[in-house]
């Protein structure tokens, strides 16, 4: 570091020497705090905005990559990122999240790797589809979520003939913004076994509520078990509703074995809005990225009316008020940064209605 | 309390002073440590001994007790007690656990009550029985798990025109060598009512695996979910066997929001054995008292064989190896009072083979 | 297990049906629960009653013991334990806890042995004396509570020319019941060092509030700090003292790298009441033992009074109001069980006033 | 979301197809992964470099501001901010961590204010200062680390006649990459009162290891304690260096009521390097900034080597090795963000040597 030239006699006029005082600073790799006028907004500045993303539009690009782009080694994925509008061009949902749809055509496979941002699949459309994850096969049907967590092996397989889309979030914002990401390639040769419908993760942590291994002691951050079933979240949304008085029903994906969410950086959540039900105005210091899977709505997020239909993706900024209601009966899949406010201890939200 | 006379002078003989010694000691209500030979011995004194009750007799006394002795407001409930023939005629099959059997006629009903010792009932013959469970109604059929922890108000009611018996397992010996029971009556008129299938606290924290309410924190010291239901049980004890290499699957019963034993004082597992399998032979801290829903085999426990059959219970006392050989296909409900020796710091385990 | 004779035929007597099904339940090893009147009590029985033992008697006692019996392998300590007159001649102060007066005379040595109990010793009288405690050497001054966790080794030395007195404490009668006491003796030789006044674990773990090792992990069920000094103790309470409204003051015992119990079995607390200021009446679920340690006082514990002054020990049973009104500046050790009740979900406490 | 204009025709040239296909995906608010090369690199891309900055300068333009600029409601601090040269010309040390030096003068007043950012500080120079923390007056010296964690009010008094420096470090880098920033202004009028140099929080919480208020219950983020003093922390490195067998000793700063990290966000530690010591090679995930209390040293932080003498700074970005010696026996206060990592499961360290 240079030694700053800091001279400036007192003769000197004041403005001048609060120039020259400025200089040295700047020379010093100082910043006076007083002139940076803005970086302690009395609430966050929202960067990131209100934004949906039309599935017909999504579905149709994702389509033409799938002819126009290959997959290989070094692109690794077919995805198309949502970017928004607020983010000054990052391909990022917002500033936390990434969200996706991503690609898979028949006979494709997307080969192996590993990343320490986290990444969660929840599927849209196809069928077929395969990942392994961190050597466990588990298959891939419409509303399954299934995790790649932090650092875990994965590849996507579609030995079946029709594409697959799926939703695909990441905290890479989050991860790159601590400068920690990580990043692995695998073998190049694929791996190619016959899939049973059930993973080993699944008949060890999936079969039912409550019922976990005698002995098994899971110890990573992330839930052991790597798919979350469309029927059973299905189920379980129809069983909350059976209770509800207020038309909606809101579940949390959890890990089976200590009640924590799925993954430390992203909750993971799905609600169900009956036709004509509205859900409260609240809202909250953190960001989230949702996807219709069923139905149609209207979303105020903010001051904006957004109208929704099977698989438009939408994003949520931090402190944005929101609220949905159903014109058919709705199903939303949703994925947040709350863990991470809550981890530390930043967390604060409000219901304004 | 009464100052000691404790006045021995010095020309009398030692003997003497000593005798005149111990004397003044117990009048003024202490003790001496050192003759006091048994109190601290190198393992477990194993007061209750391994011992197994066959359901044939449970089940014959069982039936003749509905015959004899009705139900009322008093005596509250019909159950035999394990008196485990080690425990000095006490009602108890460890020095820590309850274990007895239940019975319900056609048409009974087991009025309200609550108390702070924990209970739990794992159903073995019958159908048509529900409990009420703080206002919950909970439907019970063999092979399931139902829990009315600890304070909460419970009652049985059979409509139907079978009797049910059942397994009933509480900490009450733990809660009495505590100083810890309290018992409350409740209203004697019973509550009528049509019964779901499905509880209120199943339809809400039931559903499967990892999916829980989306708000919902759970504050209390036991699980939210009150049934475990045998469909469930058996196809995740299917589950894990097919991954297994020793031809035996454990399962841990928990609580669904937090990965908890289902109450703090008695860990609840279910244990299958295939026909000719055979499991390790181990012992730990604390004790257990088994429940031999299907199949038959052979437990060692300590020097002694026990051959089991249907309905056969057991009592495995503390610090005493257990083994187990199925002859045909075998599955064990067991609970134990792990999580106390675990929170206590007081659990050590070992294989011995 | 012998086939019950159960044949009553259906022409006998109803009597004689009922008093041949009770033999036959007998001997089956089963009991009636509905015979057992007692054994669900509306509040605990409280067999335990508060008591108070005089230190005038206890030392005197304790001084006679030292002249008379010897310290050697077998009795190992010279202990006289405060038997509560509630518990049928056992020697434990309540049903979960032992407390006793110990002495050890100069050039006197309790040799080296470990157990499941846990222990604890707060030091009355006496200085010069020194307690191993897993090769860690510990000194020993009036005031100090020293630690000797379940399954430690520990012996105590006394290289100096006066005897010590104090105060242990264990969770004797609880390991007791549990069927879990483990005991085994050390090497018959003793260990000679010099004893630093303070010991390793009061290095690494007792420099100040909130200042603990950067790496070191406390995995144990205990603290890792096994001394807690009476200097810092009294400033403690002085400090908090000063800010008190009601001229008490009360603190509690922790691992200073947890901040839970500094034993798993065992709460422990001390508590100064100035001169004419009275606690709150409290009622808690669980039993305690108390020293006075400074100053005089009446306690009321349940219907009864005691005058206490320095070194009177006292018992609270299950259940039971204590309120403490000083007549002169007064401090009290206690501790209780309140971790255990904790742990099992059976804690329940009230203000009666 | 105006539609995209994607109607490439299948006779047209590939290569026109793709662009055009680029062009719908922009026009969609989308972003193809494939051509976004750096966003997942093998190892955290490090922007921040190792950097140190010189107390000479530091303190001179700290004066000098002094001088020349005042402070009022809208600057509220005198503060110059490390500014890594990595972070294009942002005032944040590394990418999580503000680091800064304020100065306060004789007779002058910072106003109240909160923000969910949290802050502390590390005092180097001056006396008789004192900062208001909720309410809790808490005097301010050398060496002394004092907190004011997220949205606590805070101000700084300085009624002596010597100015004081301390060190800043806040999380404003990643409350704000995480839109979390919430900031208020308190009231302009000043409070003034005596003040104790021991505040509330020291009373009830610093009295010494393992000594808490027996009932109060801390259920906020941050530690209750907002003031670790150096003497204690000076006593606590001294203990812990009498047994270190490399000439080293490390303490973490802990919530005395929990042993948790005092902030969710910020570790603190301090450590102690005897005169030719010198510490192992390591590196972990995320950063830290440090200040050289005491001594001298050489430290190397990835290829680089920086010669500190006593208030010199220094950052060390993710994953970048470091290892400290000693030229004369040295203090250095660090902190870090390896709570968030830890928290988030992104935490991995090694040592390199």
């Amino acid at each position: 570091m240079a030694s700053p030239k800091f001279t400036a006699p007192d003769g000197m006029p004041k403005q001048d020497q609060v120039n020259e005082f400025y200089q040295a600073v700047a020379e010093a790799d100082l910043q006076p705090l007083w002139v940076q006028k803005g970086i302690m907004p009395k609430e966050p500045p929202l960067a990131a905005v209100p934004f949906a993303w039309k599935w017909k539009t999504l579905k149709e690009l994702a389509e033409r990559s799938g002819e126009l782009i290959p997959i290989d080694r070094g692109g690794d994925r077919r995805v198309l990122s949502l970017s928004n509008p607020g983010l000054s061009g990052q391909p990022f949902a917002t500033p936390t999240l990434w969200g996706a749809v991503q690609y898979l055509g028949p006979g494709e496979v997307a080969p192996a790797h590993r990343h320490t941002p986290a990444a969660l699949r929840f599927v849209i459309e196809g069928s077929g589809v395969w990942t392994l994850v961190n050597g466990d096969p588990v298959a891939m049907s419409p509303g399954d979520l299934v995790l790649t967590p932090s650092w875990s092996w994965h590849e996507h397989h579609n030995p079946g003939d029709v594409p697959m889309l799926w939703f695909d979030a990441l905290d890479l914002p989050l991860a790159r913004s601590l400068d920690a990401v990580f990043f692995e390639n695998g073998p190049d040769q694929m791996v190619n076994r016959a899939v049973d419908p059930t993973s080993n993760s699944e008949l060890h942590f999936g079969s039912g509520a409550g019922l976990v291994p005698f002995e098994e002691k899971v110890t990573q951050a992330y839930s052991p078990l790597f798919a979350y079933r469309w029927k059973d979240t299905d189920r379980a949304l129809a069983n909350t509703l059976r209770k509800s008085e207020t038309g909606t029903a809101s579940l949390r994906f959890v890990d089976p074995t200590r009640g924590i969410d799925v993954m430390p950086t992203m909750r993971c959540s799905m609600h169900r809005v009956s036709a004509g039900a509205k859900t409260r105005t609240s809202r909250r210091n953190g960001s989230s990225v949702w996807v219709t899977f069923r139905g149609s709505a209207v979303a105020t997020i903010g001051e904006e009316r957004f109208y929704l239909d099977e698989g438009d993706m939408f994003a949520v900024p931090s402190w944005c008020p929101i609220s949905i209601e159903a014109t058919h009966d709705a199903d939303f899949f949703c994925t947040s940064d709350a863990p991470v406010f809550e981890a530390l201890g930043l967390d604060r939200a409000e219901f304004l209605d």
